[in-house]
C-alpha cells in the first residue's frame, strides 16, 4: 500500500526522491525487483502518498544530507555523527549505524529509543557514544536535532581554559559562552567516550540549557530545533573557533550579550547556508 | 524586438552568451519556447543588437561570474553579496535577490533603485542587508560595484584593533589603512545588520572616500570603480588580514604611503588576476 | 597453476580485484596475453585460489591504497612511504620502489629482506630510506606496518623542543610522549636520510617500544600491528601536532596518562577512518 | 622541412608530443590546415625530427607544466612567472607573455633577449617584471630557470626580519640564509615591481650567488640549474616559510650550515616531487 503511494507521488520538500533520496524509496517500502518489473495494472487514478510517509522520507534524506556537509564542511572526518528526534514518536531519534558520516545512505539510518535500542530489531553495530543523543533528547524536550563534532579547533578550544565569546554574529548562538564537559570530574579515568547513559546524562547536565558545549580531550556538541539548526550551528562553533585561535593572545572586541541575542534570532536555522551546503555535496 | 536582436547578435565582451550567459538572453528578452521553435520566416539580413543591450548583458553575465568568483576565492560563503551600478542609470543597481552568492544566475538578478525598492515589480525576498549597497552609491557616485565580504580573516582582523597595512603591492590600495565601523557606536544594539538606510547611510560615512572598511563583529566592504575593481580589492584585503594575523606580533615591514599610492595604480582593477579567476568557476 | 587459481577465484577481502587490483593479478601471476586470449578448454569445475595468495593480493591492494590515503591526507608529498611485513615471511617487507606515494601501483611494490635487497632480483631504484623499515621490523617483531612522514607540522613539532601529548582521544597512542631522533648525535654532518643500516639502528633504538617518533629536521615514523594502524597514527600524529602548534604557547588540559591508554585501546586500527579515506582515493 | 620532422617523429622526454604538447607542434613549426588534410604523397620512409627540434618541444613542454604546477601547489596565483633559458642560445630566455600562469599554453610562450625583446617580433603584451629573468640570467651564467613568487608566506616572510634557515632536508638550499633586496634602498618610492634593468640588474646583485632572495614588500625569486629544480625551490621556498611563522615564536631546531649543504646535495632536482606534482596538474 505504501509502496504504491509513494511510487507515484513524486516529490516532497526540498526534492525529496531525488538523488540519494531514490535509495529512501526502495529502504522504506522494500520495494522488490519483480515489483518494479510489472507494469502497474490498475487504471485506477493514483492514490496520494500519505503526508507522514512525505515527511519521513524528506526527514531522512536530509538527515543523509547533513551527514555529508558536515564532513564538506570539516565538522566530521570519519568521526562525530548527526541525529534527529523522530516528530511522530518523540522518544525516538534518528541517526546512522556505525559508519563516517560521508558514507553515510538512508539504509544506514536506524531508529533508536532512549536505551539507544533499535526499534526494530536492527542487529547492525551502532555508535559507542549515541547516548550523547538519547539524553540530550531526553533531558532537552526543545531540542530536536544533535551533532556531535571533532573538529581539530572545537577540540582544541575545550582544552585550553579561555572563554569563546562570539565574534561576529553568525556566532550569535555562543551568546555569553559555552559550558565544557570534563569527564574526568565525574568518571575519573576514561577513554573520554560517552558511552552509556550515566555518561551521557552527565554531559546532557552540562549542556543544561545552552545551545552547544565543549568536551574537554574529545570535541563538541551542538543541537537545534532542526537538523539545518544543528548542523549550522556546528559549522559556526567551528568558524567561531579558529578564529579565536588564530587571534592568538591579542584581545578580540566580541559582541555584547544582547547583540548575542539579537544577531541569534536574526540567524534563524541558518536557510541559506544549508542551499548552498547541500547544492555542495549534491555536486560532490 | 529585442529578442530578435540579441538572438542574432552573437557574442559581446568576455565571452557574452556562453555559458551562464545563455539564461541571460531569456531572461532579459522573455523568449518564449514557442519563438524559438518556429524556424525563423524572415529572410532579411539581421539587425544588430542595439549596444546597450549587449553591454547589459555583459554586465549581468559578470556579476554572475562574479558571485562565483567570490565563493570560490573564499571571500564570501552563504552570506555577503556583490553588486554593480547600473551604468544607464546611475540611481539603480544589480544585485542577487536573497541567495548564497555562488547560487545565483542571472534570473537571480534584480535592480534596485536607492530606497532598495525592484525597478520592476520583483517580489522575491531580498538580502537585507542591500542598504549596504544603496547608500554606498547614492554617496559615493566614483563607486560602481560594491563587495560585502564575511571572511573570517576579514572578520577578525575588523575586532582586534589593530591597523592593517599593505604587506605587499597587491594590497596598495589599502594605504595608509582602512577605517572600521562599529555599528554599536550610532545605533546600540542591533543584530549587527546593515538593515535600514540609516545604517547604510551610517556605514557609508565611516567609508568616508576609502576602498575599504571593516565592521566590527560582521565583516567588511570593498568598492570599486568596476566589478574586477571591487572583487580584486576584496580579495586582497582578505589576504592582507590572514598574513597579518599570520605574522603573530611579530613587526612587519609594510608598504610606506607613497610606495602603497604607486602600487594601488600598478595594480589597475586586477584583470590578470580576473581572467584566471573566471576561468577557475568557469570550468568548476 | 596459480594464473588460473586467480583468474577463477572472485572476490577476497575488501574487495579485492576490484580497481587497482586488477593490476595485481596479472602483477602476481605473469599471466600473458595469449594466456587471456584462449578459451578455457578445460570443463573441470574451478580449482579455488589457495588463501596464500588471496592474501598477499589483498595485502598488496592495502598497501597501494595506504599509499594513495597518506597523500590525500596530507602525511606525504613527492617524500615518505609505507610498508607492510609479509606476514609469510617475517624476515621480508613489502615497499613500493622509488616513486612518490600517490603515484604507486601493485606493479611498484618490491619485497625486500633486511639487508634491503630485493628478493625476486628487481633491480628498479628503491628509496634510499628503505632502512627505516628493515631496522625497525627487524628490532620490532610487534611492528607489521610502518609508515614515515614528512608532514609539515610533524617537522616542525620535531624541531621546536616541546613535547607532544595527547589532545584528545584520537591522539591517545602519542602517551605520554614520543621520542625524538637526532641524528647529529651519533652520526654528526648527514644529510639527514636514513640511508645505511647503522641509522636505521640507531633510530629504531631511539623508537624504543613506542608508536612513533620525531626525527630532528626531517619527519617522524609510525609503527603499527597492520597497514590501517600505521597510516591512522600517522594521521592523527599530525593532527595532534598541527592542534599543539595552533595552540601557540597556550597552556593545553591534555589527557592524563591513564585516558590516553584506555583511548588508544578504544581507537583499535582506525577502521572506520579507513573506510571513509579508501572511499575517498577511489572516487579520486 | 620541420614539419615532417616533427610530425612523424613521435615521442621524446616525458611525453612530448602528449596533451599540451600537441599545441607546441603546430607553434613551433607554423603547421597550416592544409598541410594537415592532404595525404602524405611521399613513400619513402619518415625522416628523423633533429634532435634540437624535438628537445626545444620537451623545454616547452616542461616550462608549460611548470607554470601549472607553480599554481597548483600554492606557489603563484594570477602573479608569478617561471623561465627558462635558451640552452641553443644562452643570451635569450623563454617566458609567458602577460597572462596568469595557470592559463599559460605553449602558444602563450615568448623567447626574449636581455633586453627584454622578443627574437621574433612578437606584439603581445608582456610581463613587466620580465626584467627579474633577464638581468638574473645576464648575471649568473649557472642559472637556467627561474621563478618568481608571491606566495603569502614568502612574502610575509620577507617582511618581518627575521632570518629563514632550513627547517627540514628539503629546504637544504636555504644554507645559512637568503637575502633579502629592498627596492626602496635603491630607487626610493616606487610601485614596488622590477620593472626596467636598473632594477633588475640591483636584484641581481642581491641575490648574488643565493639560490634564492625575498624581495620586501613583493614576494621572492628562485633560481635552479632546470626546470624542476628552480620550481622545487619554491615550493619548498614556501613551504619552509610556512613552517617559520608556524613555529610563532618559538626557537626551532634548524640543520647545522654542514647538513645544510650535504641535504641541498641529496635534494638534487626534486625529480620524485615533479613526477607527483605533473601528474597532478595533468590529470586537472
Amino acid at each position: 500500500m505504501e509502496i504504491s503511494h509513494l511510487l507515484k507521488a513524486g516529490f516532497g520538500r526540498r526534492g525529496f526522491l531525488s538523488g540519494s533520496s531514490l535509495l529512501l524509496t526502495g529502504a522504506l517500502l522494500g520495494a522488490t525487483e519483480e515489483a518494479k518489473a510489472k507494469p502497474a495494472p490498475d487504471p485506477a487514478p493514483p492514490e496520494p502518498v500519505p503526508q507522514e510517509i512525505l515527511d519521513k522520507g524528506a526527514l531522512l534524506a536530509d538527515l543523509v544530507t547533513a551527514n555529508h556537509i558536515l564532513q564538506d564542511q570539516g565538522v566530521v572526518d570519519g568521526y562525530g555523527h548527526v541525529s534527529v528526534r523522530n516528530p511522530a514518536s518523540p522518544n525516538h531519534f534518528y541517526i546512522s549505524r556505525w559508519l563516517a558520516p560521508d558514507l553515510v545512505t538512508v539504509s544506514d539510518i536506524v531508529e533508536l529509543d532512549f536505551d539507544c535500542i533499535p526499534t526494530n530489531g536492527d542487529s547492525r553495530k551502532l555508535y559507542s557514544e549515541r547516548w550523547i543523543h538519547a539524553e540530550i533528547y531526553r533531558a532537552r524536550p526543545d531540542v530536536k536535532s544533535i551533532v556531535h563534532t571533532h573538529a581539530p579547533t572545537v577540540v582544541l578550544m575545550g582544552t585550553i581554559n579561555e572563554p569563546l565569546l562570539p565574534i561576529y554574529h553568525m556566532g550569535g548562538f555562543i551568546g555569553t559562552g559555552l559550558p565544557s564537559f570534563d569527564i574526568r570530574k565525574s568518571f575519573g579515568m576514561t577513554n573520554m567516550l560517552i558511552n552509556d547513559a550515566a555518561k551521557g546524562k552527565a554531559l546532557a547536565q552540562a549542556l543544561g540549557n545552552h545551545p552547544a558545549a565543549f568536551m574537554r580531550g574529545h570535541g563538541g556538541v551542538t543541537v537545534g530545533t532542526n537538523i539545518m539548526h544543528s548542523v549550522g550551528r556546528a559549522v559556526y562553533l567551528k568558524v567561531n573557533s579558529e578564529m579565536h585561535l588564530q587571534a592568538g593572545g591579542r584581545k578580540i572586541e566580541t559582541l555584547a550579550p544582547e547583540e548575542a541575542i539579537l544577531a541569534e534570532e536574526g540567524n534563524s536555522d541558518f536557510p541559506k547556508d544549508w542551499d548552498l551546503w547541500k547544492r555542495k555535496v549534491m555536486k560532490g
